[in-house]
């Protein structure tokens, strides 16, 4: 993509009305543009790095056998009647359709997915099911000032599950707890995300956050580092101590939730009557969970986190572009011809071609962008290529061969 | 993926709740499920076949260097009384958030991406430039009993250019109209779509849509077999021959409209105010055009048109799986077999294993969802495999060798 043609301009500042160093990055590098507090246009750069983030999250739902369908974003208001939470959910969005109709704006979808099962599950010979969905998701917040951290629309992946017994929950459960650590590792968060022990409701003692430890977090979380687990805050006068190892030397840090996973059991079953016929004639509740991972709060937790005063630092696997390729030089002849051989090899290119900015200003806007892979052709580089990782201090001229090494190494 | 664990079940008979044949014959093949008038989950199947319609849309936009980005649901209000159309437009989806704002589900995204296009175009040099977003759009209508083909809810690529002038915008329409000609060809739906000339608003003398002939559509054109193009019935009286070649033997047809562009040119940049520096010094409003493309409502299309009295028969760009194995043998040791190497040449197989299903019912439902390629392994096939196209009526046994001539032979 050449930068003269991308829909996007670079801001020195950061915008007056974002307080958040997610938003205030992300806005300045042209990846999202605010719409009203909460909501947020995506532009090429930023939707880019979401569906990046989306697809790593798919491959992992896939991999464990996950269905992926597509559940409505408008919901019947007496779904949610019928569960209680048209009155107890407080950040719910209502709204009245044709025929004075109450509609719902879904934050979740259990009021969804639970009438759905009914269909299509009636025998014991119909279960597990394990579906997911990518899914835009609405919550009225009284207050929206964390950018992608809390959206008043935002993207969501929430699976469910439908299992006969407890034994089927606890086997997916586990399933998605290893595609969860997966996904946290690819995006580049493994080592400082924790699997975080929270209430677990009516139902459950427990349920787990996936926080990711940050220090703008608005989160408490309590971490062992022994074995990698943490307490939530609600739970930790309860617990005291770290309930896989017994650690009690455990560690007060800020942290973001970026994923959880909740037994729901027979909370919605219940509620829409859904059950089964078991193997021996008799009629039993369907077992039901679920598991959110957020790809739009972990966009804005990978900006929160991965920055340095000059801008981004995008991990490679969820980077706009593998390389951003930068022209110094009066004309653009030596860079369009390594632009062109850099596609033909499959590498995905930003090219700054503009031809009226100075080079302090690409440098500039490089940094701010935050592509892991910067070349630089000027006239210093002859018939060298200048390469910068994002992050490092040190520059090193190289070959045309080189590049693919560097761009390519860790794929 | 093996179709004893697809999350479906097929209906025998066609939901009482449909009255148009694309939602009968989508949710009795287990495509979609109705959530409520106009509003639909699209299941496992249905999702395979939305997401390809979205890619082929997708790919053709990028073609012409459209930029994708993601506006939100979400609109402000305020943006929607700026240009008239919060009291104008009927359909329309209207809600408070917090603190009593005024909210719009977008039916269309102009009040959106004008002021977007504010914050990146200030010169001549900013200009040309073409974003287009696949998003679900909203609109509360009145009726809603077309299945996919006019829903509450619905997928909708819409593009918006930003040009300089009139010569700008001609060029990216004449694009455009090539791009929707593309789409149409790769639908399987490029003999029977006609550039339907419609009255064009305030602006322009006309605007085109693309309307496919379709029986039970609910639009009139009048098709001219010389050029290829059509006249609305609103215009029809107006115009009374073809605006193109002057025959005025045009034929009177039922179509459903699954796209249309439409010069904007300076209705909503006058509204905010978009302007730009011209090369003389001059400030002048910047020349808008927009392009939709739905593809559920082309999904919905494609299911009215492409089937017969068992079932759908979709076209193999867009049909949910390459292949539809299925096994009739006592045991799946054979078709076991089969499937695992097909998939290892890269064919998409949906493999019917379900071991307590009679064929006749395998084969009805094969019928019914309509994958294009149909395998069979029985007690008759011996060591060979009965191949059928859907839609053909003859079988034919043949080797494993042929399988893949037979169904990569079109890609």
């Amino acid at each position: 993509m050449k930068q003269s043609q991308l829909f996007y301009k670079s801001l020195k500042q950061a915008p007056k009305d974002e307080e958040s160093k997610n938003a205030q990055l992300l806005v300045r590098g042209g990846f999202i543009d605010k719409v009203m507090a909460g909501v947020y246009n995506y532009l090429p750069l930023g939707l880019r790095v979401l569906k990046k983030i989306e697809n790593i999250i798919r491959e992992e739902m896939n991999a464990i056998d996950g269905q992926e369908i597509l559940m409505p974003v408008l919901h019947p208001g007496e779904n949610w009647k019928k569960t209680g939470r048209w009155d107890a959910m407080t950040v719910l969005f209502k709204l009245q359709g044709a025929g004075d109709k109450d509609l719902v704006l879904g934050p979740t979808h259990e009021e969804i997915v639970t009438p759905l099962g009914k269909k299509f599950i009636f025998s014991y010979k119909d279960l597990p099911h394990a579906v997911y969905q990518i899914q835009t998701k609405f919550r009225n917040e009284a207050r929206s000032k964390s950018g992608l951290l809390r959206g008043r629309e935002f993207a969501m992946k929430d699976m469910y599950t439908f299992d006969a017994d407890e034994a089927g929950l606890d086997k997916i459960y586990a399933q998605v707890e290893k595609a969860y650590k997966k996904i946290c590792e690819r995006l580049g968060i493994g080592d400082i995300t924790y699997k975080t022990y929270a209430s677990g409701g009516t139902f459950s003692k427990y349920s787990h956050e996936y926080q990711t430890v940050c220090p703008t977090g608005e989160d408490t979380i309590y971490t062992c580092d022994k074995c990698k687990v943490a307490v939530n805050k609600e739970l930790i006068n309860e617990l005291k101590k770290c309930p896989e190892c017994s650690n009690s030397k455990l560690k007060e840090q800020k942290a973001i939730e970026v994923g959880n996973i909740f037994k729901l059991k027979t909370k919605f079953s219940d509620a829409f009557n859904l059950k089964y016929v078991a193997e021996d004639g008799s009629e039993k509740p369907v077992i039901m969970g679920c598991y959110g991972f957020g790809p739009s709060r972990a966009m804005g937790t990978l900006a929160e986190i991965f920055n340095d005063k000059s801008g981004l630092i995008w991990p490679e696997s969820v980077a706009p572009f593998d390389v951003h390729l930068l022209n110094l030089k009066a004309d653009n002849k030596d860079a369009d011809k390594l632009y062109a051989n850099l596609i033909k090899q499959g590498i995905d290119v930003l090219y700054d071609d503009r031809p009226e900015i100075r080079a302090g200003e690409k440098l500039a806007d490089a940094d701010l962008i935050g592509i892991p892979h910067r070349l630089v052709i000027s006239d210093k580089t002859k018939n060298k290529v200048e390469y910068k990782k994002r992050g490092d201090k040190k520059t090193k001229l190289i070959t045309d061969k080189e590049i693919i090494k560097k761009v390519m190494g860790n794929k």
